[in-house]
């Protein structure tokens, strides 16, 4: 095991133009892990209740992940449900169950203190906080965040991200938390509060990386058919941190390989794309290696001149 | 000469977030021919008024442009103002005086009649089909459109489009024109209808090139400051095909260097980056070849992977 996911494993219940399910396993935990986990050991760190089922852990140990770190509290797992607008650009929070995961505070088993690689999925920054300090040791450490912890946390979320070395948020938070509408200047602010690197998500238009000197832009992938988008921002930081981690990359470092960043975005594109194929982790049951280097050259040659 | 750029040339009120200007040269023939005199012999087929300055004909001149086909006409020069949002992704119609441009009825001189390369910028689709008509041995034929004609004049505009190589339209007009909310199913409803090329232009998100076979995705520069959009989708065409009539690139040829065609659309880009850096053409006036190739190389270094 290499990588450290902290977040929720949770049951959605997800309605789109294309059909609508009642309740399946989702989370932005679940998301990452099963991302990352084709391209590096993972373990996951997270809460569950009673009622979560004996299949989806199979789902995550099939993929290799170590769950050690997985809570079973008593009680209910995190429900929530939401319905997409038929561009699938907006949706619709329907409910959120908190249930077990209320009361989330989390401890990492001795065996994943010393990792290198530690994912800090969207919870409240002081939980984010207290995890990286369970991990004295880590080489890299990223995350992401939400607009409620922007508003209603900021002065715990700056304290939080001067420990990070990178976050990723989408277009609208990253305008949020730096007060810049234009993201170029956007990115400058948040490069100044700690992370030496930025990832801005932008949907269906793929993805910026910003650091000090440079930035890259990586396309969205078009789909004949967005299914269901839940989880397509989560499975793009699993496999940009996956593929980091699997490379044993260290950003700090300035002799790190700018080309293989540049590839950690691509990959992280293109795991989101695979997300959105089926509903919620369906896509992960079958998805191969062989498919995901497929895509990857797919992106080689529709953005190559 | 070589390429020739049918359209409006005109003078613009536009206000902005940067400021306003009262009155400035506009136009799609303008803004297209600007853009493309950097990479070939342009020539304009336009009408103004008797209130059209010399010094905007001397602009058009100085970048080599030919004027023959510059119709001057008794009464004004085509008026439009408009006010852009905060984020400059929408903006308000002001005013439309058509003027001498509501007479329109191109001409080419003869001199134009036998060049192999057509821009037939957004007036009527009866007026596009009646240039084309006077071309008949053009070698490759590229326009745009909008709104008004895909509701308005839908049957004469697929008559018109029958005859193209190449259309260049946004994101919502492709739309509007397929009926398909898909980009991916759009295109290809698109290509059904004549052109066996298409560009989407998605403003700061970039432009995808649509083949039967293939595509290429372009992102946007990210400008730190948008001063002014008017004309950004015009500079695209013209650097787009002002480049392919550079080289003499013929698409319906099979051997065609697809690279060329990929690099058409990032000198596309460039030239709408540059043209939104100042209000209307006035970063034309300036701008060198050498500065247009430095954009050039950046957009190679923050897509490359």
């Amino acid at each position: 095991m290499s990588l450290v996911v902290v977040g929720s494993v949770a049951y959605d219940g997800v309605e789109t133009l294309h059909g609508r399910v009642e309740r399946m396993l989702g989370g932005s935990c679940t998301y990452v892990a099963l991302a990352a986990s084709h391209f590096t050991k993972v373990g996951v760190v997270a809460v569950v209740g009673e009622d979560f089922c004996q299949q989806d852990v199979d789902l995550l140990t099939g993929h290799g992940i170590d769950v050690e770190g997985l809570e079973r509290a008593p009680g209910k797992t995190f429900f929530w449900s939401g319905a997409y607008s038929a561009d699938m650009n907006d949706r619709t929070t329907l409910r959120t169950d908190l249930n077990v995961f209320a009361d989330f505070n989390p401890k990492l088993p001795p065996s994943y203190r010393h990792q290198s690689y530690l994912f800090l999925g969207n919870i409240q920054p002081a939980l984010q906080r207290s995890v990286r300090a369970q991990m004295p040791g880590v080489r890299l450490t990223g995350g992401d965040t939400m607009n409620y912890w922007i508003r209603e946390t900021r002065d715990e979320l700056l304290a939080t991200l001067k420990e990070w070395d990178c976050l990723l948020v989408n277009d609208s938070e990253a305008r949020q938390l730096s007060g810049e509408h234009n993201l170029r200047r956007a990115a400058n602010v948040i490069l100044g509060m700690g992370p030496h690197t930025l990832v801005i998500k932008r949907g269906e238009y793929g993805a910026i990386l910003f650091r000090r000197d440079r930035h890259f832009v990586a396309p969205g992938y078009l789909l004949d058919d967005v299914f269901d988008p839940t989880g397509a921002g989560d499975c793009f930081a699993g496999g940009f941190f996956g593929y980091l981690a699997g490379c044993g990359l260290d950003l700090k470092d300035a002799k790190t390989d700018l080309q293989d960043l540049h590839r950690a975005v691509i990959y992280g594109s293109v795991m989101g794309s695979f997300c959105c194929e089926k509903f919620g982790v369906d896509r992960f049951r079958t998805l191969t290696r062989a498919e995901i280097d497929g895509r990857f050259q797919e992106f080689k040659d529709f953005t190559g001149f």
